[in-house]
């Protein structure tokens, strides 16, 4: 073998290594755009659209709630409350999950019931105890504001009337498709950098790992997607139960998004956690019956602390005025 | 006389022609600084701490309104409906007014009973129909939240202990000193474009001052930051008044701002003025006596949507959290 060859031959192992070392785990990589369905396109006009509705609080009946207001941009697209609050601050029955990433989710909402985001985005605008309000009437509102008109035509140029019910889910959707945090500390780690993430989050990652965490939690956004039976002591939520009446569906949650975790607590489906040790010992007892050393935890908690991505949505619109 | 001599003295003539045109209006030119208080200088950590603070819903009693939530960046830092809303969905007695540009007052609240945006900053927190808090328990989540001791104390390093009542006003006022409107096309316009508004508007800003309406909307946000007697048809609300119970007070509202006004509707102390033209027509009848002709009320209209500056506030922090 002359020295040129050989050369070639031990750069190409070297830099395979570090690829090689994590192949296991690229399953985890987060990529820079998640599914997009055949029926809604990604465009620069939809997605403006989108966000303005998000952000819009005469979606609501009270013209003061918006998706944004429970999807606070502040608090990684969550609330930081147990349990949401709605119209006139009554309390809803479950804990807000953030929108960042949902977009690689099957399944939408805690307990899996929409088979979409577009299925999921109109729910909150018409339940009592969100936004209250009657989808006609928000339909009749945007028509009423001339800018609405504009962007919608922008947006659905092939739709006459372009403002329907349809149009405005979608809008929402392919916002909320943009709503992807790349390039977190574990991305990092993941590519190769190993100096990216602490020790203890290393250790953390494989704990999570080995105890079966992943069993569940996996994929770039940590979540299969599926549901799971998941009796939290003390929560009487039956889970899709509750929409099925099918016994198999008793207590069946959908898997949350770890990504960004640390910003979006409390925790579980009724926010009866607060700390994201008390989430991860209350799993490990729960799900996989489990006493995870307090050390283990603690490593666990600085892996999932690693997972805060870079914010995709710091800037908000001006609403279109009449 | 020189050649050189009168090409000089014709060049300056020539170039002070636009200055001179609008010589009386120089005072109408928006500023980028506002007026900063010897005892509140404006530093880039206290502006960070209070736009965190302005946007943090931890504020109020319910963990779910932030000033941000009536005073919303997305609609030009007020909130689109008649009278403010807050805790439980109450209704308040007044219309929200903007931040942007209130910096420039010297009289806060539609009722002017605070004397600088530190005064005013406190109010809403602990208003039962707005925030619904208790001071003291601010204090003392803030205190429980590790990011805001980091802030607190870059904010205010001479300060032990930093996180008190008093800087909690004064960081959400440094903040509020920095949503200032630039650059609007009446701006443009004052310093000497003559084609960056229209006729018609240039016209309205004629009739405006003609009119009298300078009279009392004057200077930099077109608002004397003084308290006049404004008796709105069906308003039972006394303003000042209610405060001071001095008769002299009655009915007394503080001017409001004009800057951005197309983006800060409905009108009137009580919102009961949905439209600019409406606006205009009903403060020309109560406070001119005069029935303004409609293609007047047009170009002042006209003019008033020239006041839209540039939008100083469209990023949002990323909150702090324990």
């Amino acid at each position: 073998m002359n020295i040129r060859l050989f050369t070639a031959f031990f750069l190409i192992v070297m830099l395979s290594i570090p690829v090689m070392a994590f192949s296991d785990d690229s399953s985890f990589l987060m990529p820079s755009l998640p599914p997009i369905p055949a029926d809604n396109s990604l465009t620069a006009e939809k997605i403006k659209l989108g966000k303005s509705l998000f952000f819009d609080p005469r979606l609501s009946k009270s013209n003061w709630i918006s998706c944004a207001t429970c999807h606070n941009p502040t608090m990684g697209f969550a609330d930081g409350l147990p349990r949401a609050l709605g119209h006139k601050m009554s309390v809803g029955p479950r804990n807000t999950p953030t929108v960042l990433n949902s977009a690689f989710l099957r399944l939408q909402f805690w307990d899996g019931r929409a088979k979409s985001l577009e299925e999921q985005a109109l729910g909150p605008i018409e339940a009592p105890v969100e936004m209250a309000a009657k989808l006609s009437d928000v339909i009749d509102k945007l028509k009423s504001i001339e800018g609405y008109t504009v962007l919608f035509n922008n947006a659905f140029p092939a739709d006459k009337p372009a403002i329907t019910k349809k149009n405005l889910a979608k809008a929402i959707s392919a916002y909320e498709r943009t709503l992807i945090t790349t390039n977190s500390a574990f991305d990092r780690y993941l590519r190769g950098d190993r100096d990216a993430i602490s020790k203890e989050a290393a250790d953390g990652f494989r704990s999570f790992k080995k105890l079966g965490c992943s069993g569940c939690h996996n994929g770039p956004v940590f979540s299969d997607g599926e549901l799971h039976r998941a009796k939290i002591p003390g929560s009487t939520d039956s889970g899709l139960y509750n929409v099925t009446k099918k016994e198999e569906d008793k207590y069946k949650f959908r898997t949350p998004i770890l990504r960004n975790i640390s910003l979006t607590g409390p925790y579980m489906h009724d926010g009866s956690v607060n700390t994201l040790n008390g989430a991860v010992k209350l799993m490990g007892k729960t799900m996989l019956d489990e006493d995870i050393p307090s050390k283990t935890l603690k490593n666990i908690v600085a892996f999932l602390r690693t997972l805060r991505g870079e914010h995709p949505g710091r800037t908000v619109p001006t609403l279109p005025w009449k």
